[in-house]
């Protein structure tokens, strides 16, 4: 298990004081890290938990897991935000994108509560008729309105098909360890509980029973998973920006910030990278993205998006930096066959395997884009399992913190999260925000 | 029937003359357009395709397609870029992402060779097992690498499982008329052809052979399509910023651009909108994004992504304004139902429907984003049916193109997608390519 940070194609773009200028502020960043730690409000849980974690709870987890392989062909996730997109990223990452339709044996896990759609919601219950299901909620509060209304409607399903005792067992917890809407009922009605510790934010909770719970029960390897941001959080700890790839990457964005940029593309080249784009734009996006500031984060996947925004980033307006993640050795691969025929021209290729292919594509692009005036950092990673998936995490979530200190932010709050909600809550009518209502009515229909 | 576009959300952003200058360069596009429809060079096909259309073809699209449907439980889509993301985001959103998982009485529609993933590659094989197959390679020249290397592997695939000339009748090709490749094995190996005319490109083919053919394969209405498209190409005709939405929205995104924004945001709030955002991506991006100008194309869902790219839009660099696309009236709704515990406090949305709740966080959200400096174009449409989606398409095709003339760049043409294909074949080593490849390895290793 390694991971590599390349800067070399991006060389061209960068000068040596770049990065030499934000090293003391790496430094204060490291030591804010450092010395918070302890202090619950400081949300820093996520910096040691790859080996501070409860191991009671570790093993309950596991233990919920091999129940819900047991009893569960389809397992509903229920939350938004940091509460599914780690455990998608993670299980699409490792099983691929297609997983719920590929039969391994293991239950299939669909992800609901993360937006207001009926139709959405309605394509769920269809694919679980005839199946046996089981319900993760995860929720801090349990009063997030996405995934609250999807729980009520799931709860009141399975009480429906299996009685209220049975669908109890059926139900597992991930909230608040005391306190809370969620943690309520889950005591009244004896549902298997989980924690969302309350020094680790919802982006950086992957590696929490938030994460772990649903990846466990697809039957993957989360003691693998753990070691590999355990030896990551021990790696990247090293206060030296030459030496320590996460916060040379983090130096290496913000000199790009500072020299202009202003939207960082997270690029794969792997389709099963898709939702661990999404998770990557969220912790930055949500980690960085105020008091007017940050990285506009987007992310591609090519080849495919060579062919969608591929001319805009070789020759479009010149804002953007690219993050390239790519992998050493794929499993699964595919070789390209020699035909007699050669109709398609493609005999060059006979004998190559595609991931050969995808790598030169990756260097024919990387050179292409440079020239094009758009600079790559490449992270490289040596395969697509658990180990690697940890370490990978714990390296986004950390270099994600310094460099929002860089930046000049507080990487752990989301004040501007919460100005839709009161709108929608005062337009919705909800008790205590009534106040509002007539206002924003008005500023609606001027 | 019907699409509306509304500034209101963008009103404190915009002053009179921010469109009133742009309303002479409109014109000017709109002639441009008026002129230039029989020069088959300039790329306008699209313009005139609602009813200017080869009624033999379409009726042979439709016949394939019943054939399809009747001898075929997965169709296999080859094709990248435009060759399948209209395609993809037609059945997604009139059948849900989901549409695959969901049986519905129609072949199952995936697409591949949109990448060189070996592991996606397997997975597409792993749900043909067992399935009666067919394929549908779209591709203008044949020689493009993503597509030839999948239609090499389906191809061979096909040919072991049904023996040559049963696979022969499960293969159709979207390809040129007269030339190339593709056009060759097709005539050699009498697959049935379809056409990917000289005069539209591929980000907008979606309403030729491109897009029809897998659209109606998935069992939908490709008549009440080409209906929609052609209302749309009759109303969006008309001379008028003010009351022609295309081109007033044509105006106010040139508008948002000229005062420093450099990113819009294509916004829904249905999953089943993903991969139109996709398709609205390469439709904007390869149209405008060239000679170093052009706004980034990014696509959200909402309340989803409100949870993680909300905070940054609230509240991080103040570059972006939004494109939000709207239904009024959605199907397969959900009723919130009372709860006599009401443990949840979720009692207030009691007999509300999901859309309509929905409908409250697209108000608040407009709202709150216009509070944080980040302005919302609103596009309403009826419902999710054939013809309104025709309508979309249309709408979108001819804003894009109005947008890119005032932009002043060619809209049609995408001389960056080349650079990386040209360093990737000589990395490849495949003949004509063999003088840069020592340059370009030498650049690779320094």
């Amino acid at each position: 298990m390694s991971l590599a940070l390349k800067s070399d194609y991006a060389k061209q773009f960068l000068r040596e004081n770049d990065t030499l200028g934000l090293i003391p502020q790496i430094e204060a960043a490291h030591k804010t890290i450092q010395n918070k730690k302890d202090d619950m409000s400081a949300f820093l849980g996520w910096a040691d938990l790859p080996f501070n974690y409860d191991k009671e709870e570790f093993a309950r987890i596991k233990a919920a897991a091999k129940k819900i392989q047991s009893d569960t062909d389809v397992l509903i996730v229920i939350g938004i935000g940091g509460s599914y997109l780690g455990a998608r990223a993670a299980i699409e990452f490792l099983k691929g994108p297609m997983y719920n339709e590929i039969s391994d044996g293991f239950p299939k896990v669909y992800f609901s509560g993360n937006n207001i759609s009926g139709s959405a919601l309605n394509d769920i219950l269809k694919v679980c008729e005839n199946k046996r299901v089981s319900l993760n909620i995860i929720s801090k509060s349990g009063t997030t309105t996405e995934p609250a209304i999807a729980f009520r409607i799931f709860r009141k399903y399975l009480v429906e098909r299996y009685g209220e005792a049975e669908a109890s067992k059926r139900i597992y917890c991930t909230t608040d360890k005391a306190r809370g809407t969620l943690k309520e009922l889950a005591d009244q009605n004896g549902w298997e509980s989980f924690v969302v510790p309350d020094n680790v934010g919802g982006r950086y909770s992957v590696l929490t029973a938030v994460g772990l719970l649903p990846i466990a029960a697809a039957g993957l390897d989360i003691d693998a998973l753990m070691k590999g941001a355990s030896a990551a959080a021990k790696d990247y700890d090293v206060l030296d920006v030459e030496a320590n790839p996460c916060y040379k990457y983090a130096a290496l964005r913000n000199a790009f910030y500072r020299k202009g940029k202003s939207v960082e593309l997270f690029v794969s080249y792997e389709p099963r990278f898709v939702m661990l784009g999404e998770w990557f734009k969220q912790l930055f996006g949500e980690s960085e993205g105020k008091d007017n500031k940050g990285l506009f984060p987007a992310a591609v996947t090519f080849s495919t998006d060579l062919h969608s925004m591929g001319q805009f980033i070789q020759d479009g307006t010149r804002i953007m930096f690219e993050t390239a993640l790519t992998v050493n050795s794929v499993d699964n691969d595919v070789t390209v066959e020699y035909d007699d025929n050669n109709g398609d021209g493609l005999n060059f290729l006979a004998g190559k395997t595609l991931s050969y292919v995808n790598h030169k594509a990756f260097e024919g692009t990387v050179l292409a884009h440079a020239d094009g005036g758009t600079p790559t950092l490449n992270i490289t990673i040596d395969k697509c399992d658990e180990e690697n998936l940890g370490r990978l995490f714990y390296f986004f979530e950390k270099a994600c913190a310094i460099s929002g200190y860089v930046l000049g932010v507080n990487p752990f709050d989301q004040p501007g999260v919460e100005a839709y909600k009161k709108n929608m809550f005062a337009l919705l009518g909800k008790p205590g925000y009534e106040e509002s209502k007539a206002e924003l009515e008005k500023r609606l229909n001027k």
